[in-house]
């Protein structure tokens, strides 16, 4: 009988911290992408008006990782009614040699905000100035602080700022993530004043509507804008790409139908056969990133397959090492 | 923390035998399907081309029933080589009004056996003779038997006849099954002489070419076709469809581009745009089934995610009813 190994939420997050080795776990899945070896089917999607709630499931082959994760993400918008989270969901590790289950990773999301954080940070590394000090991230929820954990480990952050729809969680998130990063963390009033003279701005809301606009931006900025994953939402002003010097999808055939470039295209500033370098090709040095430190960069992440089963295979590997998961006969 | 509970392969093949109450669950899944609200996304296939292998996902949220399953069917055909079986895999229980896991289903690919069994036996209550009494099987391996099991079920089956390319095996099936049924059950030379005179004709072989032909077909017949499940597959001979009085999809949608009809639309006997009622709809009464003895009827079954949704619905509650199952806090 086949031995499969559970992991839960709790030891997942043991074993699996925000640290610069998530980061380069996932890196290397992104440069595998650039090879063109990666099989990366449409994610498979389910809605279930009934009850107010969808499930996406994600799933990819990167030659070298020898196991593929399949990842099912269900999100019921109902659910804190009655006391429950909106999302959950799970991994689920199996041999890419022989399609056997290998592990189940009870995670219930945790390591889609770690993979989503540092997916962030990759695009940092190879998008922000290496000088880049002062952070503005749009949004307060459990992503804003992963993104400005990540980022904190690929850049010489000394100052962050924050902005929310809701102030008193921008407030909330301030002096948390003063403490838990020893730097100040400013709450700004409005999104134009988080912005403006910072090097990096990441935007982490479910917006449907932009909230970051073009005439704001200023030469030496990265935007990593990582909200929007459905056709329905939207970050930036359309406008903000064709300011950038430089715009990088995380999968183009995502961003075309859910990312940023969704609304730019159909705002008419972009045709929709534009071609971009993917961050694979960045990361694999394919495609330059930034070249100047007075270029505009943005990065438009959907979140891709790659990244999780980058980093299922990573928490398979530190659990085997610690011995921690619970062995099951199936 | 979420509790969820996880079923092995030997507990659900002690919970959930080949029975009529299988079978109705399967049959209430179909009749669901005609209503319309049922929600059942493309299937997510992923080839690894590299190691021989692929897998596929199936859900379905099927109105009126709490859960929905999600069904992961690894298929790696090398792994005969190195011992393993080819496929494995495993379902998954969510709810479906909160999203939350409620079970893992550890069955290396056994509900998906019983559910496509069930499958045919609901085939064959609608669209076989009420006194349909002699059974032929061509194919001889685990679907064969269950397929034949299944039939028993439903119709007063008194002998049966059996082919597979493989002459041993046919031979190795009938004396089993002679046993197990306690009936007599023949292994045949040719497909010909095993079909003639029957009055179900079950298809379960992985052909790609026809071994089904449409001369051999006689009034009164029931052709059950569940072999072809995917673009290169093919059991029937196109002609068997016109040759028919009544044609019969599980899903219309799919078995224009992997079941029978494929072959059929692609020989040019039958228009791509053609409809036909869904084996729901006749479940459902809201088309005819077989109006007539001398009628000849075709089931064209692909395999849909109602059925695992039905069936992995139908092991948890035989689960809990038994207090089976390894409880586990995720």
């Amino acid at each position: 009988m086949p031995v499969i190994t559970i992991l839960t939420e709790t030891e997942l997050r043991q074993l699996v911290p925000l640290d610069i080795a998530a980061v380069d776990c996932v890196e290397a899945a992104f440069r595998a992408l650039d090879t063109g070896n990666v099989v990366m089917p449409p994610v498979l999607s389910m809605a279930i008006p009934e009850f107010n709630g969808e499930v996406d499931v994600k799933t990819a082959y990167v030659p070298g990782i020898d196991s593929f994760a399949l990842k099912v993400s269900p999100g019921f918008f109902d659910n804190p009614a009655i006391g429950l989270p909106s999302t959950s969901g799970l991994m689920i590790l199996f041999s890419a040699r022989t399609g056997m289950l290998q592990s189940m990773l009870l995670d219930n999301g945790y390591l889609t905000d770690i993979r989503t954080a540092a997916a962030g940070a990759v695009a940092a590394r190879h998008l922000a100035r290496e000088d880049a000090h002062t952070a503005a991230i749009l949004g307060a929820g459990t992503q804003a602080r992963f993104q400005l954990q990540a980022l904190c480990l690929v850049r010489p952050i000394t100052q962050a700022r924050v902005w929310a729809r809701n102030p008193a969680a921008a407030h909330s998130f301030a002096a948390e993530q003063s403490q838990v990063l020893g730097i100040p963390v400013a709450a700004h009033d409005t999104a134009q004043t988080a912005v403006s003279g910072a090097d990096v701005i990441i935007t982490t809301t479910p917006a449907t509507k932009p909230l970051l606009t073009a005439g704001w931006l200023a030469p030496g900025q990265h935007i990593t804008a990582m909200g929007s994953d459905q056709h329905t939402k939207a970050e930036l002003d359309p406008a903000c790409l064709t300011r950038a010097d430089l715009y990088v999808p995380d999968r183009l055939s995502q961003t075309r139908t859910m990312g940023e470039l969704r609304t730019a295209i159909a705002a008419g500033l972009l045709a929709n056969d534009t071609t971009f370098p993917e961050l694979g090709a960045i990361v694999a040095g394919s495609a330059p990133g930034r070249t100047h430190p007075d270029q505009i960069t943005i990065a438009d992440l959907t979140g891709t397959g790659i990244q999780d089963t980058a980093i299922a295979t990573h928490a398979r590997s530190r659990a085997k090492a610690a011995g921690i998961g619970t062995e099951f006969e199936s």
